[in-house]
């Protein structure tokens, strides 16, 4: 670690890094994300205790797998994160009868009460990301767009 | 935790998450990401990793402030991120004359040698995804649209 002048430089270059798709696509989902918990700080919940409320409201008594498969978690953080969400008594295990190896997951009537307040607070942050995508139809675009990149080859 | 009947589903919804635009950029990215490890396996590098050679490659003599900044990391994130290169000697960390605090960042010429290699690698990567979006006119504007989001209102 020896003393060096700073080089004389004219500005900070991000030309490399701005033009690889996996970059651009990670600074958008953290901003997004980060405007995720501004927007729904007094519900103290991250994107991903979200997802899995709402897949469990659409989905009651599915097994851990079927989420954590959904979200694309590893299994061990997909239990961290619904024992938090058990702890909070949002969301309910039960054993499964024939199958006690399997959980069934359930919002509990606290976590559907919050579902129902956590679904406006959505449709309004939602509506937020289409305006400033330019209205639905580019929005749709993207959502296009994005499958590519996940679809089989 | 009673144990319960499966209850009768035809099958597993995803309607609700599947609307969201920040679900579908992460999953996008996830993929990617996940792409990314696999196709950079022989380099043992994250994407975090890659992009931080990349930006000093491209601004030699940078700060750790400026390389932090561009990557949206928290400072503490990228002490360990910079502490994990430097050990692998691929970066080097000087002591700025006149500015004991602040430390510039330069490449060693291994991680120059490495550097190249990895443009390479890029480049083949990079080629997959503009393939898998239908071209390069699809791609830009996949990036006019993430823009779009990461724009300040």
């Amino acid at each position: 670690m020896d003393d060096v002048k700073a080089p004389a430089r004219k500005r900070f270059r991000t030309d490399t890094v701005s033009g690889i798709v996996g970059y651009r696509l990670r600074r958008a989902q953290m901003h997004v994300f980060q405007q995720f918990n501004l927007h729904f700080a007094e519900f103290d919940l991250r994107p991903a205790e979200f997802s899995v409320l709402a897949l469990i409201a659409d989905n009651p008594g599915s097994k851990q797998t079927e989420i954590a498969h959904a979200l694309g978690i590893k299994r061990a953080n997909f239990v961290a994160l619904i024992s938090g969400l058990d702890a909070r008594g949002l969301t309910e295990r039960r054993l499964l009868a024939g199958d006690r190896r399997s959980h069934a997951l359930f919002l509990t009537a606290l976590g559907a009460r919050t579902m129902t307040k956590l679904s406006k607070a959505q449709a309004d942050f939602e509506a937020r990301w289409v305006a400033k995508l330019g209205g639905r139809e580019a929005r749709d675009q993207l959502l296009v767009l994005l499958d590519r990149l996940v679809a089989k080859d």
